[in-house]
């Protein structure tokens, strides 16, 4: 069996330098909305790579990132090796004006090197089109000139800080590299004046480290308690209120920008280059305290504030003229002051911390600056803590006070061996087995590959859990529950199964109470129906630390009705009872190092008819519960499901072996698509929703 | 015997990035005219190592050279981290205006990121003195405001090209970094005006590469031969004669213009920063015609010309106003366009191709970016070759028709070998023996450390053979000639000998001829006088590429008079016939194996008392023809002085063995210094110039 893994080779991409932060990931999410592939690069020196995990659940697509410092031409190099790029959009660089005058020769470093390899290597790779995030500090203080508020773009310029310097520096190599070649370049220089609000998902936003720069994000840490007062800088200006006015523009605004732009350098002559600057601005000016009672509005919180003295270096009114941009990249603002405190309201109260979560921890593959391979752990530094990987949604390991109860490997090599028993990982489109691997649907014949003995098992060769999901968005809703949701996009030109799925599987661990919930949601965004069972294959050794295999754990069950196979594993249609303790049995089943071996679907209740594709409002049902008295830790296996696999890893294999742990499978009714009175629960139509809970309880 | 090179520690010094470009190589002649140490670290983009080699003799000082692209940070902080540098003067950079054009991607990067990696590491190491090379170019177009010509500092900036927009930058840079840390940074930043001339030694001087983009380089190209004609780009400016006025300014004045500010920064208070302009200028502005006139009159040639249309972006007239230098830094221009044309025709015409001359070539240590080992090849590439290192101004190889003819090591290593017998070494202050190691001069007793017998032989532990030369100026005065003259600076606290020595060793390869010549000149700079007796220590081989001895090697001398000795090697007073076959016998003295064994001192002409310190002037005597039959090559040794011992190699070493080779080493007498009656022959007194020569000539 071959592992593929989903495809990434990707026609036209355009490269988003800087893509995790503030601006990029807003640009991110537009960009693939019109329809460009995107890959990030982005150091992460002032951003999270979650944002990036986020983005691909936001827009359901696999984006891939680099963790490259652009002043790095090798790391980089690689990068327009890897992908065919067609544009970039430069957004990498520092950018706090004050930290600029107390560190300027980093800022001249870093953002001017930055975009000289880059411009280097679209030189090297024949990329032509190049969007620059420029600034409106570009101008300095537009004030000196007569007639210069709203600034045009011909206004004079003269920064006057070194984070200006490097952007009136970097509009100036464009300019010149242009003039020595002004059939090959295509510059677009967007200068944006005050970029504010976030996503409307309230997924993205920004997210400042320390203490924030900007009005807004200040606002919003008084408004969630991190921060006392706010401070504003002189209210003896000459305006409506006497604070000074500036050009506020939605985040989402000005991401569109960029696609205007972008659509303008697409549309250019073949023949003939570019360099051109346009503002980014609404042209309307607002006054510190007019942003300041929409926010309060917003946030219905009177935010405490306080007037001190003039910034140096403050002017009174900074507001673009934004004519150039409408006229020539047809955009122009379209949300209000009053959206953007709403928007930046609900992404603060939804991420009280950003993307920077305590008991949240992820590594990557060592092997790549591309983060790919990714684990998760939430309730990292707990007494209850999970691993989740992106390949499979699967669960690398599990931890109850400190002690690993569960099988898995170090990195995804173990769970990409095709000899390897789906240990941790979700499994679909279809758990347990079909028979001989044929179903019919809408009339239609279908033959899965033969994967376990005559039959297929685990989705066959479209197996999910070789498969990365998108994301995860991970969130922390309350003190001791992190949720971790993943996405998987399942197109049926990747599997043998019909129609376009759209799965997610939400992890929530709970710290206090030490579950960990699984809940599975299955659409079809393509095609008329599919057979859909989706399980999780975690195998539990609740004794690991002391002993090897599954020895001396106590089982029992909720039931001991089991569905009667033949020799070759289908169902004869006979429910039959299985020699195991129930929860009324005085004694529970002893597992030992050799026996009982279990590998059959058990049924919760046979007087249900298994009629459901949505059982996910079900009340969760405890199906198994197993114990070992060495650890003395008891695991409880709750699900919303008909049935439940019980597996005692009799046929475990690559780096493991026989009855080193035990699965509980929660599910559908084995090979139910070919049994025409359990078809429908394992039968997904177009509209509908499939769904289903596991929770892992422990004590 | 510990090998001691001269010492390099430098208590504090001058680090010029560009040190061996036009500006920075006349900037180093004043520094150490003005007590500075200085190191040099140049990438030789655009310059050559051939010009550091020349200030060395020049300035009679080493200099400390790194290879070094300044963009390369762990490179340049070796140089941090080897010296201890107090302050930094910056030529670095790319400087063409047109080609800046046309790459600008490579002047920025270049031009900006050296800088930067310049200031890092400066702030590192603590270093806060910086003296910047910037340019009149940042002006731009200073006609374009009114009364700005002459142009002060205080005129907008406002480059024009690339180029012009580095500088820009950098000041940029400087005038943030200094705005963020007020107290550590000491910055000047030097504006040029039009730099022309060359230092008025004709050893240095500007050597473009390529077309000459300005005027004065062009002209004296013309006034050589090597371009047609001269083009004046418009003769219809509203100017005295119609052509555009520009500031000219001879390179020395503005090399001692860097020394001004240099000086200035040095006596800045230690409590306050500086970052200042000055425009270096002269402040009288002079047209195209006016220089081409002076030019003219100084070759006297009168160099055609064409007028042709105006070039895009000239001016009529950028003059500088120098007051601001003058009234601060005390420094105006001394010297006239006169001075530069004349200073510039004698540099063009004794330099016909600059420092890139046809038949040279070098190799240095490739362990190190340093260029401290250093081999010189004259007559590359013809059919009579020589390889001379900077360590004992040593003839490394010999090569005739492409054979070598010689013994000597691939690298200094070898050399440096304690126990190697001085192959091709310059052999002083005392060549051959001095009885006892003791001598008396001027009524104080001496004792050189024993290193021979009882007796110190060869100058002993303060040998030239191990002391690393300054230079070598190499010319090519005629088509078949090569000259590389070398320098040591023999200080008597570095030997056992009395006084400072200057010892030039003048190399003339002559590849017509197939004569290398060999004149050595010796003055005292210090003390009062100092025994002194120079020679050349080559092993010849005539039949190296067949024998591995000197075998069937014939030989003939001049006299079989020798200076007799006792069994310490002591001269006895006599002189004695030896069995060797002279010019005037039949048949030749053949070499065998073994025997027969020379090593005596022979007498050229026992007549003549030995009392001239100079021999240069001398004729040339023949004293030993040397012939192989096999190789068929035949060697003739001439020289002007009054002895020469013949060595058969016998006790050969390192890498060597006996009677691999044999040394003809004209000379003064064995032991004169002890023997009253040849004492004078030795004895330099200080005013005295010592002098001889010797040619080794090959058919």
């Amino acid at each position: 069996m071959t592992v593929q893994l989903q495809s990434e080779n990707i026609a036209k991409a355009v490269l988003v330098t800087g893509g995790a932060g503030y601006i990029g990931s807003h640009t991110v999410v537009e960009l693939i909305e019109n329809g460009y592939e995107c890959v990030i690069v982005d150091n992460l020196s002032n951003s999270s790579y979650d944002s990036v995990a986020r983005l691909e659940i936001m827009t359901k697509h696999h984006i891939p990132f680099y963790k490259v410092d652009i002043c790095d031409a090798e790391s980089l190099g690689k990068v327009f090796k890897e992908h065919k790029i067609d544009s970039v959009i430069h957004f990498a660089g520092l950018k706090a004006v004050g930290e600029s005058t107390q560190i300027p020769l980093r800022y001249y470093h870093n953002n001017i090197l930055g975009t000289l390899v880059l411009l280097e290597l679209m030189q090297q790779y024949k990329v032509s089109k190049f969007v620059f995030s420029s600034s409106a500090t570009v101008y300095g203080d537009a004030t000196r000139f007569p007639n210069m508020i709203p600034i045009p773009e011909e206004c004079p310029l003269g920064p006057t800080n070194p984070y200006g310097h490097t952007k009136y520096t970097i509009e100036s190599i464009l300019n010149d590299l242009y003039n020595s070649d002004k059939k090959s370049w295509r510059f677009a220089i967007l200068r944006y004046f005050n970029p504010i609000g976030a996503h409307p998902s309230g997924l993205i936003g920004e997210d400042p480290l320390g203490i924030p720069n900007n009005l807004l994000p200040y606002m919003a840490q008084v408004a969630v308690g991190r921060r006392e007062k706010l401070y504003i800088f002189g209210d003896d200006y000459d305006s409506r209120d006497g604070t000074p006015i500036r050009d506020y523009i939605h985040v989402v605004d000005l991401a569109k920008g960029h696609i205007a732009a972008l659509k303008y350098l697409d549309a250019c002559n073949e023949k003939e280059g570019l360099c051109r600057e346009w503002n980014l601005g609404s042209g309307k000016g607002s006054t510190v305290f007019e942003v300041y009672h929409a926010f309060c509005k917003a946030s219905g919180i009177e935010l405490p504030y306080e007037v001190t003295g003039r910034r140096a270096g403050d002017v009174l009114n900074l507001t673009a003229k934004p004519d150039r941009a409408k006229r020539e990249l047809k955009w122009q603002t379209e949300l209000q002051v009053d959206d953007s405190c709403k928007d930046l309201w609900k992404w603060a109260t939804e991420n009280l911390f950003g993307y920077q979560l305590k008991g949240v921890e992820a590594r990557f593959s060592t092997e790549d600056m591309r983060y790919d391979e990714r684990f998760v752990t939430i309730g990292a530094g707990t007494k209850f803590q999970a691993t989740i990987a992106n390949l499979g949604a699967t669960i690398v390991d599990l931890k109850v006070d400190g002690q690993s109860v569960v099988l898995g490997y170090e990195n995804e090599q173990g769970y990409l061996n095709p000899d390897s028993t789906y240990i941790g990982a979700t499994i679909g489109r279809y758990a347990n087995r079909i028979a001989k691997g044929k179903f019919n649907l809408g009339g239609k014949d279908y033959q899965l590959t033969i994967n376990n003995g005559i039959n297929a098992n685990h989705g066959s060769i479209g197996s999910f859990h070789v498969k990365r999901f998108l994301g995860p968005i991970i969130q922390n809703p309350s003190k001791d529950v992190f949720t971790a949701e993943y996405m998987l996009i399942d197109n049926d030109k990747e599997t043998e199964f019909p129609g376009d799925l759209l799965v997610t599987v939400k992890y929530t661990l709970n710290v206090t109470k030490k579950t960990l919930e699984i809940e599975y949601k299955g659409k079809l965004t393509s095609g008329e129906a599919t057979p859909l069972n989706i399980t999780n294959h975690t195998y539990f050794n609740l004794n690991k630390p002391h002993e090897d295999t599954i020895k001396g754990t106590e089982i029992k069950v909720v039931s001991s009705k089991s569905v009667d196979v033949d020799k070759n594993v289908i169902p004869t249609g006979h429910i039959v009872d299985r020699d195991i303790a129930t929860f009324n049995s005085l004694k529970p089943t002893v597992l030992g190092p050799k026996d009982p071996e279990y590998d059959y679907c058990f049924v919760v209740d046979e007087n249900v008819k298994p009629n459901q594709i949505d059982t996910s409002n079900n009340e969760l049902k405890l199906v198994v519960e197993a114990f070992h008295p060495e650890s003395n830790i008891t695991l409880e296996v709750l699900s919303t499901e008909p049935t439940y696999q019980l597996y005692t890893g009799d046929f475990l294999s690559v780096g493991y072996t026989a009855r080193q742990g035990f699965a509980v499978e929660p599910g559908r009714y084995i090979d139910a698509i070919n049994q025409k009175e359990w078809k429908d629960c394992v039968t997904l139509k177009r509209g509908e929703t499939y769904g289903s809970k596991i929770v892992y309880r422990f004590s």
